[in-house]
């Protein structure tokens, strides 16, 4: 591999790198002897021929990539069980999978031994583009989504996009989404390449290293400058806030790299009826994200829950939203604006025009949570 | 209040103060607005003059300060609780107690909505001296004492020195230890006007204030530099080590700072046996550090006890012991020393001489963990 296909992220934590790699399976021989390995179920089903030989039995923990996992007592369960398999502080984990398996090996890592090292092998597209840089975890608590969780980094990240060829293209076009995202918020001009290209990643997803790349560095500059999220790393919630109302009312259905996809469109229209984006931007950005939305069709019963699931955003102060708007790529602006029937006019418009969020979405077929179908 | 009676300690996270004041009642009475407090029970009944005036009744959570509260069971227990009475990101966190509702505040705050700001009213003389500073929190899990925990400062700590006015004798010897620790760590002359009037600040531990604020002084310094504990931080584990064993062979009925103090006992001890440190100086140390001992007898049963519980150190590499010896006070270093018959030998003598360390304890009262008797 070459030294070009590195990025080190300067972190609050330690200094960590991301590094592209031509098979995986090299480095992960050199991790095995201080490692316990986290690994996601279906990831190990389908490279077992690679992966039995290398992981050791009695330090590998087989997990199941669902949301129903990302709970306090499931990772206590697994403590339980790195404790009885001996492990100290001067050991590391290892995960290996996509955001679930990221998510539970972090919050682990962060607070046992009030902190271990461990690496990351992200699988999936929206953890190789997205999720493997900036610290995050996030747990669920009964009913709430990703309401607990720490800051707290890999040591380091290795990127094989050979991983993507197993994804099925929903999970292409939920990663797709999330760079997307970066991309606007940094007014980055890539946006052409990867769109016009759109079809041709679906098949060869190996082709979207570059794109892969570009995100990272876009969301590194970031949140180096503000890693606990409470500053500039705000305004990576474009198209989140209104995106993560489509995934709860679609019952999670609708993947999160899509939603974000028609979360974009949503605040381009509402920063568009406020007056901050001029319509024939709106329109433009429209086409271009449309390619990557969900088949939807129109459903007038879903704007109240849609409104509703907007007003219990945890980022929420008292009768306000808090979102992120836009006069155009590169130029995005936190905004409070109340959740009163003006908003509600706004997105009942959208719905009207563009489709409701939340409809058709039954007939589709309900992801694996690990991205990886078998 | 003076503003040199202030410091600010630097942190990865935010910058913190902690602030001495005269009457903890105004400051909070200016707290409430954004607060939810989590409050020792013996205290509030302590103080439930003051208290209950100022602690607003939906947002303020009772708890029992022992070991058995430091659970992910019960820490998620209160946060659904916090969730119920509809706390926001932008709310606060507000402890009022010693180092169990430290821990459990400060872990909350670390996972609810990936961190909330907190604020300290630490009301032992552990907490005043020692813990309230430093940014650890600590969980039990199963057996494993401390082994969970996150690196999460507060925002502001008040210190009160009124509160240690109704701690019990015991607790107050407990804290001193922890003093003792950090001057003997820094080489502070300090040493002589804490010990030489000791029985004084048993009767008025009021009189402790300036101790309290060089202790974390002290402290200031060295977690400014490692604030995660890889490296200088590492030294005042000195008398930890060999403490915490005794606290486990006592069945936590030695008081934590006491223990530390038998703790640098034993550690001078070692470093004796071992070369480092002149026996003269042991001796003389052990002249002072023996005042806040607690009142043991010999029992050879002991040893093995004690051995087995050092060798169960989290921070041990396989068959070393992790630990702080010295070559004096100011000069320590960490060392890794083989867990063999040598070093049995070691312990064996030091208990023959200056009495076993976990006898006699049956017959003395188990502590309140948090601190406070009624």
């Amino acid at each position: 591999m070459s030294t070009s296909d590195r990025l080190v992220i300067r972190s609050r934590f330690r200094d960590y790198e991301v590094t592209f790699v031509e098979d995986f399976s090299t480095i992960l021989a050199s991790r095995t002897e201080h490692g316990f390995f986290i690994v996601d179920k279906v990831v190990m089903e389908l490279y077992r021929p690679r992966l039995q030989s290398l992981l050791p039995a009695g330090r590998t923990l087989l997990v199941e990539a669902t949301e129903r996992q990302k709970t306090l007592e499931h990772c206590q369960g697994l403590i339980g069980t790195l404790i009885e398999s001996n492990i100290r502080k001067h050991h590391r984990l290892v995960a290996l999978g996509g955001g679930v398996i990221q998510d539970i090996t972090a919050f682990i890592a962060s607070i046992l031994f009030r902190g271990v090292q461990w690496s990351f092998f992200p699988t999936t597209l929206l953890a190789q583009a997205d999720s493997c840089v900036g610290s995050k975890s996030s747990l669920n608590l009964g009913k709430y989504k990703n309401l607990l969780g720490t800051f707290y980094p890999p040591s380091q990240i290795w990127i094989d996009v050979g991983f993507l060829q197993t994804l099925p293209a929903d999970e292409i076009k939920s990663g797709i989404g999330e760079i997307l995202h970066f991309y606007l918020v940094d007014g980055n001009e890539r946006i052409s390449s990867l769109m016009d290209n759109y079809d041709e990643h679906l098949k060869n997803p190996r082709g979207l290293h570059e794109h892969i790349r570009t995100a990272l560095e876009i969301k590194k500059k970031t949140v180096e400058l503000d890693e606990f999220d409470q500053h500039q790393r705000n305004l990576f919630n474009y198209g989140h806030t209104f995106g993560h109302a489509i995934e709860t009312v679609s019952g999670y259905r609708i993947r999160h790299g899509q939603a974000v996809t028609m979360g974009m469109d949503i605040a381009n229209y509402v920063s568009c009826e406020r007056g901050y984006l001029p319509k024939a931007t709106f329109v433009a950005l429209h086409q271009i994200l449309a390619k990557n939305m969900p088949v939807l069709s129109l459903d007038s019963i879903c704007l109240d829950d849609y409104f509703t699931a907007l007003s219990k955003d945890k980022k929420n102060v008292s009768s306000h939203l808090t979102c992120i708007l836009t006069s155009g790529p590169g130029s995005m602006k936190k905004a409070e604006i109340p959740l009163d029937d003006d908003l509600k006019d706004i997105l009942s418009a959208y719905i009207r025009t563009y489709g409701a969020p939340c409809v058709s979405v039954a007939t589709a077929s309900a992801p694996s949570a690990s991205g990886h179908g078998q």
